[in-house]
């Protein structure tokens, strides 16, 4: 596989975000350096700072220089967990069950994800919202990029802080597809509620800050005390 | 109610377009002109291009001058319609049924719609889609804003372009609640389903242009053949 060349330096710009050398409000070096030190014009580091920019990773301040933003762990996480109270309050969920298991992936997750894996890390989680298992999470992770991520069970609650931190993969935009799918016994089971309850389905697939489909996920959520929410524009 | 003096300035640039005086593509009047017609300073007439910009209704060229984006009522359309085929693709949604009737509005519409509206119009439909009933929407708008939109009947299958062409009230923001909810009697019927059957319910509130909640909107999917799409970022 070929990398644009702007790719190699968005790679060092966000490993070094990962390895905690460049912190939240932190400057980057300058487009020359830059270019410099990755072995790329300088047209090239620039694209590259723009695209990251663009992506809200980093702020460029007429004549001051370029920053790293403050994104914090909690504003990316709630980004993506999208149930909330009637009200519109945030819930915390509370991880109650978690299995991580690697196996050979389908043919559909090949198609899906990124560079065609052979074979996945899926990692199965159960969450309570306020006491009442709501939510059952089914993500698939291709096993190459994601290295002994079954070695680090438990996962943190976010995994996308994960995704970033330990392997430098910045979630940025999901594509969801939404049904309303009857409960089946062992669904039924898990979440407290009858077999053929309505529940909320949400086929996620989430791609990083390259553009890589990096995670598909399965939600199945119960939605008698919450609800899921989406702002279109 | 007392408006910002850019509004007054939004507002004439949104009722020219209404209009069709200003087409797609077409060019504004210079800031300073703008200002002199409305009546206001020329920074004021800057700011109002500036939101409508962000909104994606105005394009500025530099240099060149102020144009009306080319907006079209397909795109608008599918923006907010969400409902898609297992493989992505649109569907086009048929009218099956139509009911537009004025009342008195609740005292939860009241407090979400424009305005605090004493009545308001409900506008309720049933959509087909590839011959199957799919839809029950139901959408309510304050009737001061909308007067006479009872007597428009039967009306287009895009109301935010009837919203915009003859209201000039442009939708570009919507939040929405989602939940699976089980289909009673009546559902059932309308969408040749069985009682109890998991229905996807959206809650939407829709905003115009200028921040206003115009429409509350509740609409049911049959989601066994189609899925609702969204996308995060």
């Amino acid at each position: 596989m070929t990398q644009p060349l702007y790719q190699k330096v968005i790679d060092t710009i966000v490993a070094r975000i990962a390895a905690g050398e460049l912190l939240p409000g932190g400057m980057l070096p300058s487009e020359m350096q830059l270019a410099a030190e990755v072995g790329v014009s300088q047209g090239t580091a620039r694209k590259a700072l723009m695209m990251l920019e663009q992506h809200g990773i980093l702020r460029r301040e007429q004549g001051r220089g370029t920053f790293v933003t403050a994104r914090t762990p909690e504003s990316s996480l709630f980004n993506f967990f999208r149930l909330r109270e009637q009200n519109g309050e945030i819930v915390r969920p509370e991880l109650i069950e978690e299995k991580v298991t690697q196996r050979p992936a389908t043919s559909e997750e090949q198609a899906l994800l990124f560079d065609k894996p052979a074979q996945v890390y899926e990692i199965s989680r159960i969450r309570s919202l306020q006491g009442i298992n709501s939510t059952i999470e089914t993500s698939v992770v291709p096993a190459p990029l994601f290295a002994g991520i079954d070695n680090r069970a438990p996962l943190p609650s976010a995994l996308y802080i994960l995704y970033q931190q330990s392997y430098g993969c910045i979630v940025l935009k999901a594509d969801e597809s939404i049904t309303a799918t009857p409960a089946d016994a062992v669904q039924a089971k898990a979440l407290n509620t009858s077999e053929g309850a309505p529940l909320l389905q949400v086929e996620r697939l989430a791609f990083d800050i390259l553009g890589r489909p990096i995670e598909r996920r399965r939600s199945l959520y119960r939605t008698d005390r919450f609800s899921y929410r989406v702002t279109l524009d």
